[in-house]
């Protein structure tokens, strides 16, 4: 197993890779902000080196100075987490030319399912349904006309390259689309120096269903089942859950499959994502890939048993995966809840801050909290509001959406502004309880009738 | 189900049932004695009530005051937890009186398993391995000389009502026989009202596996696997394990049904225990039966996914168990370290004091803290002194260890001592990870070879 390791990242996730580096017996080199100096992933790994000035532009995404932390302490590999490099083709290259093992898929992967088009092109050559849209780039408005009124009206406009909603127009008839369209490839140069432009019908209400994929580049591609992450605010997902509600069983293998051979279809290594929309008549639909350990890998986790970043950390190492398709069930059912630091009755404002008393609801059976706070810590304003994780796994769902409750009613955060009493208003709702919800249920039928208890 | 439970209890142990009380939508009702007014439990609870002084005897153990505080607040049952009131015949029997449904087993049972020597006569009559031993009570200094002859120096001499290690004596030699037999048995009679004494065999070193086991009542009775408590302390358990090492799955499975007929032959109904010594030749002899939730129970939880406490909360209540002896399987590896305040380098002096700072190591993958300590709590020094439980799960004992490894690395109660660092000496040591320890390995082996760091 590797020796060291640098974790490229900060808050939940960091802490998360050094337990399961540690666990694994590889020491671990935290790099951290001037703003991170009393951070948790700091104090926990081994060692840790200052690599720059609160703004991620001038540390965390600091590609050099990532690399010259590896290579001063000896690191032979870099996991980076989620956000921040994760995905960036261009650092995961620097790794492989530095001899710095890369904890993630191939630098190549990385580029082949980062640009949309290229991804949808690969999905459709494997099988595996894709969004009815455009085949490839397209060229010019004339042609986006035609493809627009082919699959019917709104249609969703998108950059190739694009990400962080930007080159992204939603377009509700056809007058509005020359003009968008200039708008849209303008924003995608700016921001990706790439103009490509592609366009997808728009499946909404829909199911966001997404699942996890493992493959340990000996020719074994599995999947662990899936999650549904609907439940989403400015397309930023608030709470997951594993199963998803209703699906039948043949349903469930027949998007599992798909998920794989996706990931066969770019050979990939490592842990992974296939996210789908599901319609209303259960079809199912490729979105998009992504390359890296997802916020809510822990549901899967819970549910199937899996480590995933311990197995992330042995394929990296070369390792095969020791189990196949067949070991893997799914037993119980998990939920977890995204606490941020943030008002939702003043429109989720983040609400950085001192926790002046911390009481985490861990503790009891089947019930895990991952964060990187602790009693006395300040969360600074420059990053995620994200602040903590609560994990639960019942025998069924609703022993989980118990425990959930009960989590919530314990949940200590003094000082700060939490999200703890709506993810608490969210998961009592009748709906959830009934699993009826989509990616519309939050913003249009929960938040309008939202009644926050007064201060 | 119960609308509302008192929990007849402090610390974790309170804590963990009023979780999962609250997951099962039951409110609960805590009690607490004047020096637990900071305590965890009686925030967590719905209502608390103030039953006495510090000292347990005026407070926890006074069974009019527990009742009175159950009548009060409209409950419809008591958790006795461990320890205190949980093996106290005549309290099932006043909760029962009082129409109190005592979650335990029926007060008949808490006296038949509670007389030593009855349940040595129960356990023959069920067919249940026993320690070689009188068949009964002894009535003379002859009679012992004649057994002790029998089964061979050195002897145990105990007394039938024992506990808390009074009316117990090791005889070495014939000659030191009378005069120890008289002075038992008056201890006995001053600490119990009951002379009656019995004879075993000492089975040293040995190991201490135990059994959980589950009846419902209504006729099923199941166990949930082995633990390992052989490491003990003055026999204090310090940490435990399930599955036990070494155990080939034809004796695993005797040991179980043993148990099971254990449990059987006294009509058990709840969570209870069977406690088992096991020779250097693998034979295992009964040594006795816990009729209650015991410290350990999470180590079983983590390896069959069985909520006890929940379980115990459902028979109480009259409902059946929901699965059989087949659908439990022993998944992974468990281990629990005890987290006790007290300083292992001055005789294990309990420490009690205040905690200036507190991380606990939760979060990850198969990992629990139960505790009911939080960043400023002040310990009092009347009770126990433990303060954490830390259960680990991993796919193997290794990877157990790994886990167990990084918690205790991580742990930091800073303001007062604990055996953190003992724990750690002991889990990283040659022969507890090669799985080769027994009843003696920790004083006669461990302790006097220790050295731990200078301050």
């Amino acid at each position: 197993m590797f020796n060291k390791v640098l974790i490229a990242n900060r808050g939940e996730i960091a802490v998360r890779i050094i337990r399961a580096c540690r666990e694994l017996g590889i020491e671990t080199v935290a790099v951290y902000s001037e703003a991170d100096r009393e951070a948790l992933h700091k104090e926990l790994a081994d060692e840790a080196i200052c690599i720059g000035p609160a703004k991620a532009a001038d540390s965390y995404l600091d590609m050099q100075s990532v690399i010259s932390a590896a290579i001063v302490t000896g690191a032979e590999a870099i996991h980076p987490g989620f956000g921040f490099l994760a995905e960036n083709s261009t650092f995961a290259e620097m790794c492989e030319e530095c001899q710095l093992k890369f904890i993630g898929p191939r630098a190549e992967t990385i580029k082949e399912m980062g640009n949309k088009i290229n991804a949808r092109r690969l999905m459709i050559k494997a099988g595996v349904p894709v969004i009815p849209g455009s085949d490839g780039a397209i060229d010019s408005v004339e042609e986006a006309l035609e493809i627009a009124h082919r699959i019917g009206f709104p249609v969703m406009l998108k950059a190739a390259a694009g990400g962080g909603g930007k080159g992204i127009r939603k377009i509700e008839a056809a007058e509005k689309l020359p003009q968008q369209f200039q708008s849209a490839q303008q924003e995608a140069i700016a921001a990706f120096g790439n103009g490509e432009m592609y366009i997808e019908k728009i499946i909404y209400p829909a199911r966001h269903i997404e699942v996890q994929i493992l493959g340990d580049g000996h020719g074994q591609v599995i999947h662990l089942g899936e999650r549904d992450c609907s439940l989403q605010r400015n397309n930023q997902k608030v709470l997951e859950e594993s199963p998803a509600v209703g699906l039948t069983e043949q349903l469930r293998s027949a998007i599992g499959d798909a998920a794989v051979r996706a990931a066969q279809a770019v050979g990939y290594e490592n842990a992974g994502t296939i996210e789908f929309l599901m319609d209303e008549q259960q079809q199912f639909y490729f979105m998009e890939m992504n390359t890296r350990i997802q916020v809510e890998h822990p549901v899967t986790e819970m549910v199937t048993g899996v480590d995933i970043v311990r197995e992330q950390l042995r394929i990296a190492y070369g390792q095969p995966l020791t189990y196949t398709q067949e070991d893997i069930q799914l037993k119980g059912h998990a939920i977890e809840c995204r606490i941020n630091a943030e008002n939702p009755k003043f429109n989720f404002a983040p609400c950085p801050g001192t926790i002046e008393n911390l009481l985490l609801p861990s503790g009891g059976m089947g019930l895990r909290v991952d964060s990187a706070v602790y009693g006395g810590y300040t969360i600074p304003p420059y990053y995620d509001s994200m602040i903590a994780k609560i994990i639960v796994c019942g025998d069924t769902r609703e022993a989980a959406i118990g425990k959930m409750e009960r989590a919530l009613v314990e949940l200590v955060t003094d000082g700060i502004v939490t999200n703890q009493e709506f993810q608490m208003d969210l998961i009592t709702h009748e709906s959830f309880v009934k699993g009826q919800y989509d990616t519309a249920f939050l913003q249009e039928k929960f938040l309008p009738n939202w009644e926050p208890e007064l201060d």
